[in-house]
């Protein structure tokens, strides 16, 4: 499964598959309540993403690391978030692989400054996503599932 | 219960009393293993919290805001452990309250941007630490704690 952070929205993407043959399970986006204070926003977080993680009971998961901005607060915010993600995990025993921004889309497309429509692009190439429109947060949240899942040197994907 | 949220050491702080009479009842600091894993980290930062919560059942909790420095990278990190904190508060239902460090220093100096020894020099005017060296983590929950205290407009301190 993988995991891309963020306490308004977090992306999550559910691969199967050997090297190669890859399928998404499914993915989406947890969404907490704008305006709700932020202690809630993460707990509401937290219980969606423990339902996730029992439905699909991943073998393990990629973690997106935060991509330092010139928005100091914005990156604040989203720690905050993937320190709550972190820690689920880790209480479920699950394997945590980390990876940057720049890691994910090098992995990708070859280029780590490619832009989104360009990781979209690969991202689509890679699984079946029957043309259907996702949130960014959603295809991130693949993206760093098939950066993880390229990167494993075991026949197993995503173990 | 006052809390400075670190992932390495995170300060807590139990106050106890009505406006004027504070007394700590119990206070300390959570460590986690330098080298590990930052999700196991943070994991043992919740669980230790968990522990900490369910011994002094606090009626709410005042958490120290992020201190935006210079160093990113820090900032990041802190993040990270401070969501966790977040999280499990709002996981037992507690009240939420939170201070930017400018507000605790001011509130218990008059200066904002006071230093870290005239904070503790005014945390021990206002309990009694017994002389105990207290590590900067702990000394600045119970800070945070009683910024909380003082600024509660009812007899009740903490509620």
């Amino acid at each position: 499964m993988g995991i891309d952070p963020g306490y308004h929205r977090c992306g999550f993407g559910v691969l199967e598959g050997a090297a190669g043959a890859v399928r998404v399970l499914g993915s989406g986006v947890i969404q907490t309540e704008a305006g709700r204070p932020l202690c809630e926003r993460l707990n509401h977080l937290a219980q969606e993403l423990d339902a996730q993680l029992l439905k699909w009971r991943p073998d393990g998961v990629a973690v997106e690391e935060i991509f330092f901005t010139k928005n100091a607060k914005t990156a604040i915010g989203v720690a905050q978030a993937r320190g709550v993600v972190l820690q689920r995990c880790a209480s479920g025993s699950l394997p945590v692989h980390e990876y940057a921004p720049t890691m994910v889309k090098s992995q990708l497309t070859g280029n780590g400054r490619a832009d989104k429509k360009q990781v979209e692009f690969m991202v689509r190439k890679f699984v079946e996503l029957n043309d259907e429109k996702r949130l960014d947060d959603e295809l991130d949240a693949i993206a760093v599932a098939l950066c993880h899942s390229q990167r494993m040197d075991v026949p197993e994907v995503l173990r």
